[in-house]
């Protein structure tokens, strides 16, 4: 097996449906940009498709043997804390050989005072 | 009355405390950081306090009469789109002299592709 990265950003997940698309354009986008993953994905907590864990599954299927997660969130609530630690370690505990992290929340990223201050002056 | 520029950054609040402290933290790099306002608070949009009418109108009293409200939100949902033009509409009324704008939310900012991939490789 070679070493292949996948990225997977997590979202909260919405009942409208623009939102969710909203997630899937922005991961179109990371796909364009990134270098450093081969693939980049979205799942959802809740409210949408796919799960964390189908996503993950799928990802195992196609050879990916390192995962970074990384939660689309602003907080260190619930969801960064518990709700996503736990998906992944159902999937984690199912392929042992698979190396999958969580990476820090979008809000936890120093260069976000950065963009809301260039949000403010657009 | 001079021109006095203020920004007030509005999340949506939390039940839990942490949450809330994270964005009153948050502010206060804004603060630290921000060279174009003169002042830079946060107000809520519920389960928080101060809420966005009670956060404008103080920085009114204190003489500010620009004031850029931005939302720390990732999605185009109903809080950007209707329910924080609507506080902020209640205090414009009351107030015409005062220039009131909303500033695009997070979401929205280019930059966000880039801040994603460099915590996704932290």
């Amino acid at each position: 097996m070679i070493n292949e990265n996948a990225l997977l950003l997590i979202a909260h997940g919405s009942r409208r449906d623009r939102s969710n698309t909203e997630i899937r354009e922005l991961t179109e986008r990371l796909r364009t940009r990134s270098e450093h993953f081969s693939r980049v994905e979205c799942a959802f907590l809740e409210l949408a498709e796919p799960s964390i864990p189908h996503a993950l599954r799928g990802l195992v299927a196609a050879g990916f043997n390192e995962i970074t997660v990384l939660p689309y969130f602003l907080s260190r609530g619930r969801h960064v804390v518990e709700d996503i630690p736990a998906e992944i370690s159902v999937v984690a505990r199912e392929y042992p050989a698979v190396r999958i992290r969580q990476a820090p929340y979008l809000g936890d990223a120093e260069g976000v005072v950065d963009l809301l201050l260039r949000q403010a002056v657009l």
